[in-house]
């Protein structure tokens, strides 16, 4: 009858999983939780309850996998390992730094209930650091390089936003095409921040501002602009709400390494995301991960688990047989 | 002390693990396996012996992962489930019509043996099938394209040679880059052959040959080139031996998606290699699935294995603590 789905939280994230729930045959949607007091919210999907996540312990048996949507920062230290003592959950967990701390709680309630935790789900991290592992895993001997983009940043839009006259601002952060181009011909340079990425603003200045001095400002921002070849466009408000609502973003990880007796020959590894959507394309890896992590719960596994533990096979509805027949 | 490596087979394949062994400190040369009569050849290493296969036995407790560098058609079919009764081992077995059957071999002798066999390592199959399936898990709802080279083709390269007045050819296949810029950029079409690639040739011509008619030759081949973009170089065979003696290859894996509630949201997955020689890079996926089957033995695993069932974590020499520090 299917994987039965939980989502911990209703925010871009957790619509996300409902679409891409709804995308995959092998799964049902079978409950959102949200805080106590926002369980009168609309979802997508009918006839599906919408609970406190208080209540969680009444639905240990109707979800196989949580899959919990909240903020790195806010929610998922305590709730990763709390829910973990009931569910099989997924988190997307992305506090570089604490991520050995979460993994240990997580890791211990998932083993104390019984099921797999799978924490730090995503691209980034996530499909970025497994496509790191096997490009380092096969080239010893070379050199890393990650790119951002096309994609907004909230941090640089923030700045922009905080220049005198300006009313909106949008700010994208794009790889440089002939950095990309260098690395793919198989050179190997050392870069700085500013050869690896450009800048292009978007900006609604107020009728009366002076768009050259805004402009200047943004350029010559230290840290933020300083340095980077930045674009500044001024578009109207109109144009700002009807171009710039998307969530898109992307990023290429590169290795360029040698081989030979004389390291003569150069191997080049690219991997690249193009996303339309982030919270959508991240939700659909999150689900993947659900899908394994039942998996290796129905197969006696518990305990914490990265995508890094993960073998590929796992993530996809098919039968092992079926795997090597037609994706091998 | 490191992982013992043995090679099978000191072709282009065995020398190219040779130097991959080389590269990586965690593993050591122990012996260089090849057919009987053959083992008066010189390797690159010192210190390491060269051995007939039929004395396999006496090597078991020398070797912790034996590489099996031979053919699919002649070799790997008898020698992979032979081998894996004494020894872990990896080989690169690509004949898709028969994956099933070798696995079920390799399995079997495997289990017996209590080592672990991974079959059909290395970029395609391998690299590219890991990929479209950490893609296909993703998107559910997409199309997957695969491209090739740019490398040469053999089979269209003697399919030139044969032709009246030529001396010498090597056939390069490239894929066209505006139908990669079309994916790239969201668009999911179907895609009959030559849309996807274009071919390159360079000839050497006898010197009273009709170059025109070599060439018109060349571009009306049934199969091999017509309805291809095809374009032809005619070259000495100083430049032939000069700047066509390298054994190039690589490819694309891409899978096109759409999300949203309304399919709106395009997402694109890209994998891509570059290969300044494809055996080297095929001999470095062989290396590093060498030390999985090391580690998953290690833990107490037994049996034959793809690379869809190695956890890319596997594939590294650093402790799991260690990979979620650096690589997540």
């Amino acid at each position: 009858m299917g994987i039965n789905i939980g989502i911990l939280g209703y925010g871009n994230l957790g619509r996300g999983v409902e679409l891409a729930v709804a995308q995959n045959p092998d799964m049902n949607l079978s409950a959102v939780l949200t805080r106590p007091g926002h369980s009168g919210i609309n979802i997508l999907t009918g006839g599906v309850g919408v609970y406190s996540f208080t209540e969680a312990d009444c639905l240990a048996d109707r979800i196989d996998v949580l899959i919990l949507c909240g903020s790195s920062a806010a929610d998922l230290p305590e709730l990763s390992p709390q829910m973990a003592l009931m569910f099989n959950i997924v988190d997307s967990f992305d506090n570089r730094a604490k991520i050995s701390e979460h993994f240990a709680r997580v890791d211990d309630a998932a083993k104390k209930g019984g099921k797999i935790g799978v924490i730090s789900a995503g691209w980034a991290p996530g499909l970025f650091s497994v496509n790191r592992v096997y490009a380092n895993a096969v080239l010893e001997s070379g050199r890393d390089y990650v790119f951002w983009g096309r994609g907004v940043s909230q941090g640089h839009s923030d700045a922009v936003r905080r220049i005198g006259g300006v009313l909106d601002a949008k700010q994208y952060t794009v790889p440089v095409e002939s950095t990309l181009d260098a690395i793919r011909n198989g050179e190997a340079p050392k870069l700085s921040a500013t050869q690896m990425h450009r800048r292009e603003c978007f900006v609604v200045a107020a009728q009366d501002a002076d768009r050259e001095r805004i402009e200047n400002e943004i350029k010559i921002m230290p840290n933020f602009f300083e340095g980077y070849d930045t674009t500044v466009h001024f578009i109207t408000q109109e144009e700002m709400d009807r171009n710039h609502r998307g969530i898109p973003h992307g990023g290429y990880v590169f290795r360029s390494g040698k081989t030979g007796s004389q390291n003569e020959n150069r191997q080049v590894i690219e991997y690249s995301l193009r996303l339309g959507s982030n919270p959508e394309f991240t939700a659909c890896v999150l689900v993947a991960c659900a899908r394994a992590a039942y998996k290796m719960n129905k197969s006696g596994q518990t305990g914490c688990r990265t995508m890094l533990d993960i073998p590929p096979a796992y993530l996809l509805p098919m039968s092992d047989e079926e795997l090597r027949e037609k994706m091998l």
